[in-house]
């Protein structure tokens, strides 16, 4: 039975996430209200997900609300900031009630887990766009830029690389690579490194997440912050399940969706950085170092390497 | 010719509106990075607008960025705050330019006008669905909530309503209303009501911006405020326009769009109220008074009126 947007709206997003003690207006007014703490700047992200365009159409409901935050976590990440509200737009052909109880409920748990509240929201009919906007608290002169990267610094990758790549060849053609599961989960469930974006505050020069592809996203770093990368391929950190499906290294360099965070600090952090690794129970790569001049210098088995093509571009052409 | 996602966002949107000294990261990062100022919280309000669905598909693109960022402001204005900066989340079809040259014109005006900045963006390609995210600030204790009507209050309107009901017959049906550009103009081009609704700080006792029409709306206030509103159709804020287009008094009761403010304040600011209607040379109507009970009973002539329909919901079957 269709709701009125009013009820659907309150049955499933008046209460997500956490009650946060500096929420003072949540879903329900005209703009949402929350309480400023001192010496804090605010970061603010958006990010958007269209049926068929950044994911298959056939994602389950759960997942895609689970992704859609964690996206945009992940870019409050990426700023070492810690992540506090959201705001959420959600275009839908049709009040499907168990399609929103799903996509409630997958962004719910991950809601939880990092204590971000929902505060405000608006819900439209049309073909189905999501939207959400994240904010999130980080000191003024502890937040991680693209612009950072000095020559000399070390470049890190939390995580492995190139798996949500192969897990949508999966989802879209049915490719027969073993551990296909992993790989579809990588793909629909990716992990926001939270708590690890936090701790690299004062460690990282820059940071970015990746989800245009290691060489997209790091040559931002590259341009933005007027220095060279240059990259060891046998350090590129893969998983076992990437590993046994034989697809080359290109489609690590250049798939997206991974959502891990690559980053680059001075070679004195290196040790702290294994301890983070650790603590957080993540693997952490060096996987090369900045170097002066520009664009991005791969090499495999200390040859020059040329990568196959570089991250995907809406309206490229 | 196509121009890649970077490049398309850099031309036309990183720039946009004026460059605000709290703004330390806008477009070009993981997320933009902004300086909070003491003794003020933040709301925050997001509007989608869908082609075909809240504008007409061939309104021109410099009212669609126009209005995106207007409706956006409206929410801000509602609860009495100061608009700072806003993010942008354009799902389009295809890269345009001459269509994202006059959005962003368009939005460029506005944002000067009121000195907002815009900060963070998303391009996606797919059906045209447009999200923006604006914030602002308000010390708290004076922010204008929809919650705080009491009984024995006042019930003011900004400016005219029904025109932009209006407006769209012109555009969707080429209805032939005398005053046709006027009333296109009320639909394409709402002003945001910024000014009044920081002036009615410490003034209104709660308040709300006409999307959705008057009686689905100020029906919010009742709700919320636990009160009844009763109002004097007869002095309803009608503009010429709407007047000679001979539709009776329902559409401007039902008919969305038209983002002037509704709000409530106690009999003593009066005449202060219609000090700021000279000062901000914009009219504000006493339409009727807050009553204990439920609802909203409307009155013509001093007799019971039954309104003809309720607002628009979407979703609503």
């Amino acid at each position: 039975m269709p709701l009125a947007e009013f009820s659907l709206i309150e049955k499933y997003f008046s209460t997500l996430g956490p009650a946060r003690s500096d929420v003072l207006l949540a879903v329900g007014d005209d703009a949402a209200q929350v309480v400023l703490p001192p010496n804090m700047t605010l970061v603010a992200a958006i990010d958007t997900m269209v049926a068929g365009v950044h994911f298959p159409e056939n994602t389950s409901a759960v997942d895609v609300g689970y992704k859609l935050l964690a996206v945009n976590l992940s870019d409050i990440a990426a700023m070492g900031a810690e992540p506090t509200w959201f705001t959420l737009a959600l275009t839908l052909p049709h009040s499907d009630e168990a399609w929103l109880a799903g996509f409630a409920s997958g962004m719910s748990d991950l809601a939880q887990r990092h204590q971000v509240q929902l505060v405000g929201g608006d819900t439209t009919k049309g073909p189905m766009v999501l939207s959400l906007q994240a904010q999130g608290l980080v000191p003024e002169a502890e937040c991680l830029r693209r612009s950072g990267a000095m020559s000399g610094d070390n470049i890190y990758l939390t995580g492995f690389i190139g798996d949500a790549a192969l897990g949508l060849r999966v989802a879209l053609q049915g490719a027969a690579y073993p551990d296909r599961g992993y790989l579809l989960n990588r793909l629909n469930r990716p992990i926001p490194r939270v708590e690890i974006g936090v701790a690299l505050r004062g460690v990282a020069s820059s940071a970015i997440d990746i989800s245009d592809g290691l060489l997209a996203d790091l040559g931002h770093i590259c341009r933005q912050s007027g220095v060279a990368a240059q990259l060891d391929l046998n350090q590129l950190p893969l998983s076992a399940a990437y590993r046994s499906a034989s697809v080359g290294i290109d489609v690590a360099l250049s798939g997206g969706d991974d959502y891990e965070l690559c980053f680059t600090a001075g070679v004195a952090h290196h040790q702290h950085i294994q301890q983070l690794a650790q603590q957080y129970n993540c693997p952490i790569n060096c996987i090369g170092k900045m170097v002066e001049g520009e664009g991005i210098h791969c090499f495999l088995d200390n040859q020059p390497y040329q990568a196959e093509k570089r991250g995907y571009q809406h309206f490229s052409g």
